[in-house]
């Protein structure tokens, strides 16, 4: 950690602050500079709230060198973490796809997509039983039923069930029914809940709030694990620009950043990140030669009567098509989708 | 709402979508242009997902003309909201203060502080006992043990509480103990959350999340009203931008914007927004002459030991200068601090 | 174009309004609604400024329907368009590679670059000789000695030249020494350039500027093509948001959204987009899947020695490494590079 | 400079990154920490390129101690700079207010506007002669006709001219007819302008661009200032964001941002922010609360005629009752309009 002083500083209030941080264990190297005044700050300054010391007068800029994450940092695990859930393994060379609604309707509903996209090489079954909707009056979700029917057409299926969780109280339930935890963008930072997801055995899938930088992301991920769950998986679903001619801006650059600083395998929603379903094919495909470990698809067969979001969503046709496009570009980057 | 059809669109799929719609209830009215295709969708369109009907390929575009909200909506309710809690007024033509540390970490902290800013002529004690961190590893507040500071301090010193909730599970413990329930900008779309608070019977404090729009705003304080919940207050803290020299960005213009289209009353947190003690007093002057209801400020006696955001937080001597000017300048607006 | 009018307007300033637009030729379609007053103003609405009818205080809203741009509308010209310069083509089914330093250094310098980037497959040189740099103080470029350099280089290579151009003084030089004509970010609405350009018989590549949409972006192809110069090529090369782990965000969706809308061919700047090198190859990969007419990378065989940009530069060997995977991926996707 | 190195970075690259710092004169400091390896970069560090380090391969970040401007910088002179046309005074205690119609659309326009702006105060007359449009098809404005009509009213009226530049080679003609030349947002990064405009013996006002940092923005009226035009008046005129209801938004922070780290004089445009002339009132007032030096208005007689931007000009009348409110809010600050 460095700190500027500012030029006309009064050195007591200088002196004052450097005893205060060698109080706290910290060792202070010398300041250099013929005009400026600058000091490095030693020792384990990763949890340090480095704006705190903007309360000193005295103090310019500080600036945070190391970083504050630990358990998601690459420096401390090297290799990929790989999750593992029954067969289906997350990370590694395979692309893993999650596909399937938006929101459960109905028993039947959950069976003609599921029956689709698992024919054409989805593992993961996705479906939204409780809704995050920007409006009260907006449909909001079957609920527990909902989560039941995921559960009994995965099982059939031999898929694994993925589903957002919005409210503490149903961790229980969902950790009864569905074998990844979804949280979604508006959550990333609701801290009450990731403190209880670290007390999970539950893997859970992280998505990057529309407007949190990479390393905010990481530090929620970081929450879960200090808290005991190793098991998270990074989501990215596009962030929040100023174009409108799509829902949301891919940051597509997530990926190679992500693996560069993280061990956390690192999935794309492309339905969200567009918002429209003709864009999808388009993202996914990139998402792939990027790098992702997996893509989570929206798919609908009758998408105009979707309760929710049937503009992202693909019909099994379309979907079937993108999956066989996604196994060639797979193989030209030495990956399996 | 009006719905663009596409060029080349399928006449019968067009057909599909308009008999979709009246069999919802809605008018259509007929399409007009020559090169273009559009119809008007009469009826209550304040409840309708208009990105569903992307879903329809013939769609090339669905515009929303009336608010997807109701009971903010000055529209419905033309005169200003006042809420009155115990004898302090929220709105109308005073602009109230409130004022105390970022975090509960004493009562003899909490002692100094509210007695120097009820001095100085704030009516509302801030301060928070559950805290919002990015880190895992930072400072979480005092709990309960906190709420218990601040409420009695507040008797003393005849002045109300407002304090962050954060996790649902303590609602009952925030009925008890404070006067204003506060929803930090993390947790402006939890939904779970928002339900919850339209059931409760104490007033709310809903801030902006960083990059929420006016309207998504005005649509979670919607969620708390649909509840039954009538008494939000809106508070607007700065949203995230490119400029690294401010925390946040004060969106200062929400005050007349939200002014002109809800009947809510609107406060400012310069100290978020400002992220710096030092501008604190240029934005509160602004706030004010551009007509906030209040301003929610960050005092603390001893910045540099404070357990979170030292950065921002006012002494009570600049803090009672602040006033002064206020005072001031309030009056040369016609209006009383 | 949609007009929607105030709850309470004065009829007539309505009144007023209407007889206007109908002066200027238009056709007001008559209103629809109970309880909003909304008119459709038909005719050609392209050119016309929607932002000017706020002026009625009477206006609550004004909504374009029409696109307002034209020679660029795919609606207008369907087929994509092909830039056919010697025997290069941008556009159609090539992945065309544009490659070479950040700044013309010497002609010892350019000479061994754009061997190796021939060799591995790069037909255009790019290479800047005017540089627009944030700091007065830093390298501003060789001027017209660079451009002489790349033309002596390139035409011993065999390869066509792009360089950026900052001043409409230079437009005669350019038009001497280059294939291409580049205009940065920074000038992508510096109208009074823009204008001069579409007199010039050169292609233009069009950068779209780090906060502007995509309706910006063509709208500024538009004023070249307005001008007579109908040779566009679009090259998005990274918005600005809050994320600081790149130098910008690359909008990886721009490519599937401007094909849809536009007949012009869009490529993608990785090196300027990521800021630093390890990232180009991932995002370079994923341009090409995402359907990219092509790509201009940065390459320098000495980066640390580099007068500018050198933190983004690949080497000779990587960026032959990642055409040899771009060659392979692009098959995948039934394109050549 | 700090220079933070990679964990296992080859140490031979690192003793040449030091060894090539050194060549250029800096010092260095030596390392310190366990776990990081850190180099502190001592000499006049303003003028270096921060991010060309990162071609090093062993370089992890950067960060830049010292800022990168100088003559604007307050540090470097530290009273106010007020600059002093005829008898007008921008700068110091008085709150100085520019205002006309957007557009110059004739004599007799202008007369009307100029004679009303006068009465109410106004000291200098603003009024685009060539206008920035993001449509070719839109008015582009009188040009120089529309300079000499400027000219002529302002001397009748005992008026100072500001107009916009967006040509270098109309510099000559904008020294003949006007006392400051306005650089638009588009345009503040336009280099070669920049560089043009140092040459110049009248005063610049310098817009900032609607996605510039205040960094940016700073060194942009640096390369004025370096290039000998010492008076650059800043006007902020609202930022992109992702909110629709303003056509931007006023970042109001820059007033105390700026005067905290520069002596220039900072004016707002609070018509281009709100882009809608029912809140410009409230922001006009903001400013001068904040400590803005000025403010530039749009208004017109007949707004619903205008050539462009009428949606947020104010009629002469509510500028004359901002200008009385204006008057009162001074006083109540210290200041005088």
């Amino acid at each position: 950690m460095i700190i500027k002083i500012k030029k006309n500083a009064v050195q007591s209030e200088v002196a004052n602050l450097l005893d205060n941080l060698k109080a706290q264990g910290y060792d202070i190297h010398s300041s250099f500079g013929e005009t400026v005044q600058i000091y490095g700050v030693v020792g384990d300054t990763a949890k340090f709230d480095t704006r705190s010391l903007y309360a000193y007068e005295c103090v310019e800029s500080v600036i945070r060198i190391q970083e504050p994450f630990k358990k998601v940092n690459r420096k401390i695990k090297s290799e990929d973490t790989i999750i593992t859930i029954k067969d289906v393994k997350i990370g590694g060379n395979n692309v893993v796809i999650m596909a399937g609604p938006c929101s459960v309707e109905s028993l039947e509903q959950v069976e003609i997509i599921a029956e689709k996209v698992k024919a054409s090489g989805a593992k993961i079954l996705r479906g939204g039983a409780f809704k995050p909707r920007t409006s009260p009056y907006a449909y909001q979700g079957m609920g527990l039923e909902g989560l039941k029917i995921l559960r009994q057409v995965a099982d059939k299926h031999d898929m694994l069930v993925v589903s957002e969780l919005m409210d503490a109280e149903h961790i229980d339930m969902f950790e009864e029914y569905v074998d990844i935890i979804q949280i979604g963008a508006r959550n990333m930072q609701n801290f009450a809940l990731l403190k209880k997801l670290g007390k999970c055995n539950t893997p859970v899938l992280l998505k990057r709030g529309f407007a949190n930088t990479i390393e905010e992301w990481l530090m929620s991920a970081e929450y879960i694990m200090a808290g005991g769950n190793d098991e998270v998986i990074l989501c990215e679903r596009g962030i929040r620009t100023f174009e409108p001619m799509t829902r949301n801006t891919l940051d597509i650059s997530t990926i190679p950043v992500v693996k560069k600083i993280s061990h956390l395998p690192v999935i794309i929603d492309p339905s969200h990140a567009a918002g429209k379903w003709d864009l999808v094919e388009s993202l996914s495909m990139a998402s792939i030669a990027a790098g992702a470990d997996g893509l989570i698809i929206e798919v609908h067969h009758e998408p105009e009567k979707a309760l929710s979001d049937g503009a992202q969503s693909l019909k099994p046709k379309k979907f079937d098509d993108l999956m066989k496009k996604a196994r060639v570009l797979a193989e030209a980057v030495n990956r399996t989708v």
